[in-house]
């Protein structure tokens, strides 16, 4: 846990997570568009990668932070006003949950503008992946969208097939870990084979 | 992440997060009651101990899971209806802020009955030793609280001296952890001294 309690030079730093900034799983973060005045809370997440879901190109100070840390983007633009095909939508989704659960890109931020449809509809899936409830991804979803919330969304998530996506992911393998003997995570093979110090992060 | 693709005997286990569940730190997760049909998630979250923030007894069949899966649970008698008295409420959220802090405790579960005021106001308080922004604070309390936000807990946590729970906490020492350079976390010195490995978890 990121307790900064006094900065580099014994000052206090304000932190400022962006607007519906979250914590979503371990390793996984979600959040609205992140501005220069949520760099130095970013900063305390060691983010590896960005899923960005928007088509708009990234801003340049946003690329000199990820340039800066090191972090890598991964974009995948889906229109958020006019509403994307569902096959379109499918498909930049799917994309973008092969990256999120790769644990090999951890830490990881996604957000798209307001982290509320393009975000939550991302969340939903991975939900989903991880066998919740639809009552309790519909929740979550609804959490984040406040009034804004979209049936569309809610139905494109409870439509998604998540037993393709696992068809698809024939490279990963399950594996125990943590101190307890119920926790399990993703792993790729060839990661377990090379870095095992990995799983341990 | 707990990813749980298949069930003990290869079938599915849908999950039941409790209604107003997040994760709120590493380690650190936030609910409303969790009741029986909660039991399965929660067992995913290998919790060490609950902290439970409402004065009405621990039912019982909530008693024998904490029992089984050996969880400690530390109770704070916070009334919910009638508005506890400032100073009450105070010392009880500064109690429960060192059990919640204390890593040795970890992975623990904050709850209350809705996971709205009380359990709103520790993490508020939790988030102002994060050095976060009272804003970004109060966005948070409010996600969950919905429409029914309460003045008085803003107020509380805005008033709440985290300088004085700093002080008091004369025994922790701060220490960089994580692969990242910028990471910190508050850690006990006998807990450094005696179970190095408790800081990888």
């Amino acid at each position: 846990m990121g307790f900064i309690v006094e900065g580099e030079e014994g000052k206090d730093v304000v932190m400022e997570p962006p607007p519906n900034f979250s914590m979503v799983e371990e390793g996984i973060y979600r959040s609205s568009f992140p501005h220069p005045c949520n760099f130095a809370f970013l900063e305390t997440l060691n983010l590896r990668s960005i899923i960005y879901l928007c088509p708009e190109p990234y801003p340049e100070e946003n690329l000199e932070f990820l340039r800066s840390h090191n972090i890598r983007l991964f974009q995948f633009g889906i229109e958020g006003k006019t509403e994307p095909s569902a096959a379109t939508l499918k498909d930049a989704i799917r994309a973008a949950l092969k990256i999120l659960i790769d644990v090999r890109n951890h830490p990881v931020l996604i957000h798209c503008k307001r982290g509320k449809h393009r975000t939550g509809s991302l969340v939903g899936c991975l939900r989903k992946l991880q066998n919740w409830c639809l009552s309790s991804v519909f929740e979550e979803y609804q959490h984040f969208a406040g009034i804004k919330s979209r049936t569309a969304d809610l139905r494109f998530i409870e439509t998604f097939e998540i037993i393709c996506l696992r068809l698809c992911l024939h490279s990963i393998i399950y594996q125990y870990q943590g101190y307890g003997s119920k926790k399990r995570r993703l792993l790729y093979r060839e990661e377990t084979a090379q870095k095992p110090q990995i799983t341990s992060i």
